[in-house]
């Protein structure tokens, strides 16, 4: 049960239920509950080129050859992946940083992949690399490290764009991000 | 006790509270307090320039010589205008539209404040007017019924930038916001 508790999100009384919950189950279905973890431990790997998790090597947007090789997005965790995978509309590849730049907590440039990703843009033919780091302060750093990584081999960097979220309301929005879409307004014109 | 109730935000339990502290006021804090209520509504005008609610005419900020006075931002409402207010570095004025185009709700253009933000444009020498309507569907079609008033003027229009907020993180975002986060990506130099 405290293996369970472990888990993020998890707390006591949930660690519980869950415990009592596996003790209710049939034999067979514990089993396989128990073989599906060991096979997820087992089984997923980390891509060799865009560091994402996945059963097979190189994953499956590495290994897709209808997507667009020369375009990489890259974002701090496979969570943020799955994010913009699940928008529906990038075309491109990916690189998975495993982590941002973190000086407070002792996270340097050589801990996260930023090396793998200089070597993909040197050796690769990428085009343009889109920073999707978090808005945030470590994000921002992060995206300002890669910059100089990759400008002197003259691949277009380009981040994410900034400013109010689609869908709320001016009233919600802190300064910040009031800063943000003044600053970066942008001339409208007829369709 | 109905009176209060009827307030946004007052449920009857809320109204049942508020009207038991007035009972329990002195006499002359009740006084003042309905005083101010009521100077609120004789005092408070709209500004004839931008339409903003102020005690005077022109407003603070139209009367305010120090303010870039050919840069308009227009907002929806007045709560708008207060939110860039406090973000504190916009040095333009304002026009308030008291609300958006709606046509489900039988608002029409000629409902909300655009043809006084039409004259401001072709009799004042405006340079830019920023439309800062709310990221929504009612806020971009407003924006665009003024963008067409507004082109034939000649004047710039820009609109607020759409992305991720800053200080928020990607994995929460929508598909919506990814895509605008997307679409509108920039290229990033070193400063």
């Amino acid at each position: 049960m405290s293996e369970l508790g472990r888990m993020p999100g998890i707390g006591q009384k949930s660690a519980e239920r869950l415990a009592h919950y596996v003790l209710r189950l049939p034999h067979d279905e514990a089993m396989q509950l128990a073989t599906a973890i060991r096979n997820v431990k087992q089984n997923v790997n980390y891509c060799s080129i865009c560091c994402n998790i996945g059963e097979t090597d190189p994953c499956h947007i590495c290994g897709d050859h209808r997507r667009d090789h020369k375009k990489v997005c890259v974002v701090e965790q496979p969570k943020d992946l799955f994010t913009i995978e699940k928008a529906g509309f990038y075309e491109g590849v990916y690189h998975v940083l495993s982590g941002h730049i973190d000086p407070l907590e002792n996270v340097d440039p050589e801990d996260i992949n930023i090396d793998k990703l200089v070597d993909r843009a040197r050796n690769n033919g990428i085009q343009e690399v889109i920073i999707a780091t978090n808005p945030n302060l470590e994000g921002d750093v992060t995206a300002m490290y890669i910059l100089e990584q990759l400008e002197p081999l003259g691949v277009k960097v380009t981040q994410l764009a900034r400013g109010m979220p689609s869908g709320s309301y001016l009233e919600y929005a802190n300064s910040a991000v009031i800063a943000d879409a003044i600053h970066g307004r942008k001339s409208i014109q007829k369709d």
